[in-house]
């Protein structure tokens, strides 16, 4: 199924209840749409925060190599936004998705966060990212 | 149901696997065992995310008050911790929990995500923070 870019309705004074740190940037956590798996963190700024609500899809600022990236883009791995949230303090951010491809991480995991402490103990199957698996 | 608190088995060199920033915290995503809501986003330095495993309840340091914080010792909306994974890059953690109370928020929602933008939209109604309403 081809999936579609949707934009998200905002206004600037919505924009404008987001708090961004000393350096610019608040969290974002990526949650799939579909089963809520958390699949990533990444985090943005005001522009890419603008940019993914006006395209439909995840802009975050890279703090490795100080540029924005648009997820997917090179790996084919792309999200589309279904929902952008804030939470009550406005300095965190929840993107709601659809995932294409094997997965959020750059590992091939479906979700980055594939590990858990205490190996061999329960919710520390690789892979396995439900919260309620 | 009473809820007990179960420590999380994890090693050195797990801890050591964790990067902490430059203010030496990492983001800590606070999910719903049951169904996946994300409830929360806070902050863990090394002692906190360790006073979490050790304790199987959910400690954090506040940015704001800089001091360590048991969520739920004051409101009674308590988290006991069932897993705590870590991401790719190991700066950022997600914390699965059975959340007490009537939710995570101080605001009395569930989730501190209790907003979207694009109000009046799909995805803003309040209270309404699971990933496939």
């Amino acid at each position: 199924m081809e999936r579609v870019a949707s934009p998200v309705d905002y206004t600037e004074d919505e924009l404008a209840l987001v708090r961004f740190g000393v350096d610019g940037l608040a969290p974002a956590v990526v949650q799939d749409a579909g089963d809520g798996t958390v699949l990533m963190l990444g985090y943005m700024d005001r522009e890419a925060l603008r940019r993914t609500l006006q395209s439909g899809r995840s802009w975050f600022w890279s703090r490795s190599r100080s540029e924005y990236w648009c997820k997917g883009e090179t790996s084919g791995d792309r999200q589309w936004v279904r929902a952008v949230r804030y939470d009550c303090d406005g300095d965190a951010l929840l993107v709601i998705v659809d995932q294409d491809g094997k997965g959020a991480c750059h590992t091939g995991a479906r979700s980055c966060f594939y590990r858990s402490f205490g190996a061999g103990g329960p919710g520390s199957a690789a892979g396995g990212t439900r919260a309620h698996e």
